[in-house]
């Protein structure tokens, strides 16, 4: 491909053409989507080495654990389809004090060994607190994800990915984006992470929850409730529009109202 | 658009088949590639509201002035084409006390007063200091890049874009990227810019200047030899790859070696 795009663009004429500029730009990205498996897929972002966001379809086949299926033969494997100049690796993340955070859980994939395996490419992963956030109130909302599947017969889409949120700076008054890059590949550590569930109801109508959390750990006795954002606030800080212009306004039922009543 | 993809996700199909996962995802990115005029393009980066990169082919034609073309006609615009959620606004940077920098610059397109008037979409432009770099030594390269114009009979392909590169705090020896972020769509402040240049000579082989320059006063006397950089160096904090994948190696004559006996 490499060489083809070359030729495509210096093939030796003057090329004063109009074409001459289009030819060099196709294949020319800092994101790559990758189809992980079947049922979900991860936009890598070069420039930071962790997603941009992973979209996962889950039903109830997904999440309910096959024979002979075991976490514990999993590896946390480089995607080695990732360029080496934007792969993260084991090594970015060890001594960091950051656990590999998966994005799309291993625990929503486990109907079999493969599609559990391919949760743990690099390319689905992020730096995340460990104690507090993702053991524990990050954990929680991806167990009430998986809850919730049980009540959407058309399955549930869930898109998760990391935030680079700005603070005030109280000595000069300014907004700051700050985040912290860890190991030699420069992974950066997010701020904050997302998640948006979409339930689609027996009728085709759309329940839609959308979340934010802080990478920090978090008192075990918060509600998740008290993470609901607006859906167009995660929008505007991913760079991406889902509920605002690829979903018909009338076939949302509700937003952000959970009413199951949840007890994990 | 927006409609039908909404329908070919939520067709009321119970979507336990393979393709129910991607017919989420086609055109779901945090990128816009625009096509602004005949001979440049930028990459619009939703997240950061500031161009990813942005790619210009200039010939003798382009940075010949034409007749009755005024840089004073042209005014900085929105880029309609940008959601509202993503794009920048001349209000985002009033008073910020940044320049307007433009990424591909007006000079360059100076042919036509239409052409010179796309290079004031606010899609190509970022937040750039003022004195000492957008108005001197980031311009000075600018005009070197049009100087050397006549020497590439091919034409110059210059790449031109944003970088945030992390700094080691003293403090905890840590790697942090920190960026302001100005206006009320939190416009992105790059802490570098970079400019990649690809020279065709009259036998296809070519140069490649490869520059990199913090966004801060730079000293008038520096020379622009001391800002090159090994163009991979950009292209791993960028996040694409140009000279290490879309050229052939044996096209490549030159990798920062400046040839032209420059007085401007
Ligand atoms: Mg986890
Ligand atoms: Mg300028």
């Amino acid at each position: 491909l490499a060489t083809s795009t070359y030729f495509r663009l210096w093939d030796g004429r003057a090329s004063l053409n109009e074409g001459a500029l289009l030819r060099f730009s196709p294949d020319f990205t800092t994101q790559v989507i990758r189809r992980l498996d079947p049922n979900f897929a991860v936009c890598y972002d070069q420039r930071t080495r962790v997603p941009l966001w992973t979209l996962e379809h889950l039903t109830r086949e997904t999440i309910t654990m096959g024979k002979n299926v075991d976490r514990g033969n999993s590896i946390f494997r480089e995607d080695n389809r990732i360029h080496t100049f934007f792969r993260s690796t084991n090594q970015d993340y060890s001594g960091s004090g950051f656990d590999r955070g998966h994005m799309i859980p291993s625990a929503d994939h486990r109907s079999s060994q493969e599609s559990m395996n391919n949760t743990f490419f690099l390319s689905n992963i992020a730096p995340q607190v460990g104690k507090g956030f993702n053991r524990d109130k990050w954990a929680h909302l991806e167990r009430y994800a998986r809850a919730l599947v049980k009540h959407y017969i058309g399955g549930l889409w869930i898109l998760t990915g990391p935030l680079y949120l700005p603070r005030l700076d109280p000595t000069d008054n300014k907004l700051y984006v700050k985040y912290q890059v860890i190991g030699p590949n420069q992974v950066a550590v997010p701020t904050h992470f997302f998640k948006i569930m979409i339930g689609q109801q027996k009728d085709g109508q759309l329940d839609i929850y959308s979340y934010l959390m802080p990478n920090e750990p978090i008192d075990k006795d918060t509600p998740l409730e008290k993470f609901l954002v607006a859906p167009e606030l995660i929008e505007q800080n991913a760079g991406f529009l889902i509920t605002t212009e690829k979903i018909q306004k009338n076939k949302i039922r509700t937003i952000n109202q959970p009413w199951i009543d949840f007890k994990l």
